[in-house]
């Protein structure tokens, strides 16, 4: 029976960056992908939708130009191209991570991995059946389109993200239920196609994961580019009839359009992994459940979208590296769980860092907030972009947070996040020179001239 | 005689901040401006470059992606409509200056102050004559097109900068003189409007003030755009002739085009102050000579451009501040001179913070660079821009600079400054956590993962 010292199940950002850092680490390591390698981020998720937005931007600064009437003309996109370039990018970066581990001398495994014991597994793949031996496993099988009684893709006229980023004709309208980062970033793709965008979402705003006032901020913004969106309802029927697709509210009231778009969140990958062979158990929302050390059993590290703790790419890789560092070295320090750094794409984008106001306040803290509008800024002006603002976020006298709303606010993120790290004082960020003009002098206004507003009076 | 604490003169961005800081720290304050408020950086510099840059952003974005067939189109823009425009937003934010100045109680004289002796001016508008006395002055002058012999702008075919940002014509062609930061973003935005553009640079490289890789890559860059661009070329005459503009080089061969630009530098605005009477001098090229604190006479400091040390908007406030600074507390610090973070903005951008591996090897460093291209980054691709690379610079184990060459560079220069200021050893940097994706992580690439290369052993 083969043999190794770690045994990752799940091929994508968390399992990849586990595999290089185990190998770096003199750990032999064989990983187990059932499906692409990749994961989500690569194949359904960051990757194919910031390649379509990329390559759809011009679409967004010609309308804020034309709007001010300083140039006039169309583009017209040819979707089956948008669709080979994003798809070859993406078995591009594919076969890289394949080449890649290949040449680390990683067994990999395409097939499905199930535990048979704390220290033993069995991988099924296409060709034959191989029970293996590990001292150590990393499970990383991440998450999936969540499925709601009566609001599932029937894959005619309703559809997954997965299906809707193979697309084959673009839409005249969109109905999208659900206004978090999924149903956003394809929303605003789909608007600079042309379709009209029909969103629905059962909180009372959109992005409900953000700053209230962030959330406000986006509302407005997309509203102006001609959204039709509906807060605080909720669905209870999605489905195909005859060629749209019709959705029904609880309020009795009902929505139609070409096509639907289910982005109801995520569901973790847990189904077929002989979880109790391993003992591991998953909570109430049906995510793995783990320990302050990111362990969901003695010999068993869950990471990544699976443990249900922070969906994004960048929060399963550090995990990742913190579970292959406490096989490595002798440290077994608990995972600090940090705030995770996050965007959503498109024309109006949301930044986010550290705490939120709300967070913060929710945990006794004395709290204020500085803001900075963009409709200031000189280069959000001359890309006819000046919706939003920036929020500085301070826990009594230190920063302890920076979120955003507004024309390529994504690109401040990790001068944020560098910032938020100091946990400094006001004062403090005085000697940081800040170029101009640029868009981090909307975060310096924010940071060091706005007015500090106690949080609650506003 | 009116009397003031503090004399400026100058409303540039250097004067501006002085103005206020100076009413912040309990002075009263008299500001001369002979020509406009908010100074080259306003008026003809930073500011309307940086709105016909991002008004025609949508043209670049375009070509990109026509490039690669994924969209079909054409933009025609209204060059009038572009400068009104422009015209408007500059004017709109110098009422704004001249609103928050006298608000604050700032003395305001639209015209020329002359000094006639250590602690005492006259100031000379359209109306009259008003001599005054101070006990500080800030000369805050700037600069303005530099002029040489046989390359002198005619105002017929052959324009210098500040004529070029009124324009009435899109021309077919134009011939740029000068490979800097005026000539190459002026480059970029007509290149946009589709003019062809032929640049002549008497140094062996553009963007000579930048380290000769980004100089490298930045060429290339362009020449792929359809630039011809002639290095290490001498001019030695510019002039209309006919309907066209002529250029001579040394080498005997002749360049015609439809209009011309003289980008060839900045001279300083030193003419009618009666520098002699508060006992300033000049240096051979002409700025206003400081000592380590600013000062250019007891009574005096000179900031900004005009002592040319660092032609940039946001070096002069730094300076102004520091400036002020010594008037208003009992601190009187030598100025650090600190490297200044600087951007050249367009679809190829250049950015640039601390020192380049030249400038430290030069001081007898041990300099190591390691470089990330962006051609792995995954927005850069999908923006169909995947030129360009970002370099870290090393002093010995100490990140000490950071510079970049492609798309959307810019973006990155306030967190390369934020990390350059932390003179901190590699390892250090890696508590901080990217998001993915983003531009970010290829300068985490540079940062954290390239490998480290001993500079001059290429």
């Amino acid at each position: 029976m083969p043999s190794f010292d770690l045994l990752i199940i799940g091929g994508g950002p968390a399992g990849h960056v586990a595999a290089k850092e185990a190998v770096a680490g003199g750990l032999s390591v064989a990983l187990a992908e059932r499906h692409l390698l990749g994961g989500t981020c690569l194949n359904v998720g960051c990757i194919p939708t910031k390649v379509l937005l990329g390559a759809t931007s011009a679409a967004a600064e010609l309308k804020a130009q034309q709007k001010r009437k300083l140039c006039s003309g169309e583009i017209s996109f040819d979707l089956k191209a948008l669709m080979q370039r994003k798809d070859r990018l993406v078995a591009g970066s594919r076969q890289a991570v394949e080449k890649e581990l290949t040449a680390l001398g990683v067994t990999l495994f395409k097939g499905e991995a199930t535990f048979t014991g704390p220290t033993a597994a069995v991988v099924r793949t296409a060709e034959d059946e191989t029970p293996l031996a590990f001292r150590h496993a990393i499970l990383a099988t991440g998450t999936r389109p969540a499925v709601f009684p009566g609001l599932a893709a029937d894959g005619v006229r309703v559809l997954d993200s997965d299906a809707l980023l193979s697309l084959q004709h673009i839409p005249q309208s969109i109905l999208i239920l659900g206004g978090g980062a999924i149903g956003l970033e394809l929303g605003e793709w789909l608007s600079r196609l042309g379709t009209t965008i029909i969103l629905v979402e059962a909180a009372d705003r959109l992005a409900p994961l953000e700053d209230p006032e962030i959330s406000a901020q986006l509302k407005t913004a997309l509203a102006r580019e001609g959204w039709k969106i509906h807060l605080g309802k909720k669905a209870i029927s999605l489905q195909t009839v005859g060629d749209a697709a019709r959705c029904q509210l609880e309020d009795g009231s009902v929505l139609e359009a070409q096509l639907a778009l289910t982005a109801l969140g995520r569901r973790p990958n847990t189904d077929g992994l002989g979880l109790e062979a391993a003992g591991m158990s998953t909570d109430a929302r049906g995510f793995i459940q783990i320990d302050d050390h990111l362990r969901a059993a003695p010999t068993v590290h869950a990471v990544g979208d699976v443990n249900g703790r922070a969906l994004w790419a960048h929060a399963a890789m550090h995990q990742a590296r913190h579970a292959v560092r406490a096989m490595v070295t002798s440290q077994d320090k608990p995972y600090p769980f940090p705030s995770m750094p996050g965007c959503i794409y498109g024309t109006h984008e949301v930044m986010r860092v550290g705490k939120t106001s709300r967070q913060l306040a929710s945990s006794g803290r004395e709290v204020f907030v500085s803001r900075a509008p963009l409709a200031a800024n000189p280069l959000a002006q001359a890309h006819g972009a000046s919706a939003g603002l920036i929020q500085c976020v301070w826990d009594g006298e230190h920063l302890a947070g920076v979120t955003a709303m507004g024309w390529n606010v994504s690109h401040l993120v990790t001068l944020a996040q560098a910032l938020v790290d100091r946990h400094a004082r006001r004062n403090d960020f005085e000697s940081l020179i800040f170029a101009h003009p640029t868009l981090d002098e909307s975060l310096e206004a924010a940071l060091l001239h706005a007015p500090l507003e106690r949080f609650g009076e506003a």
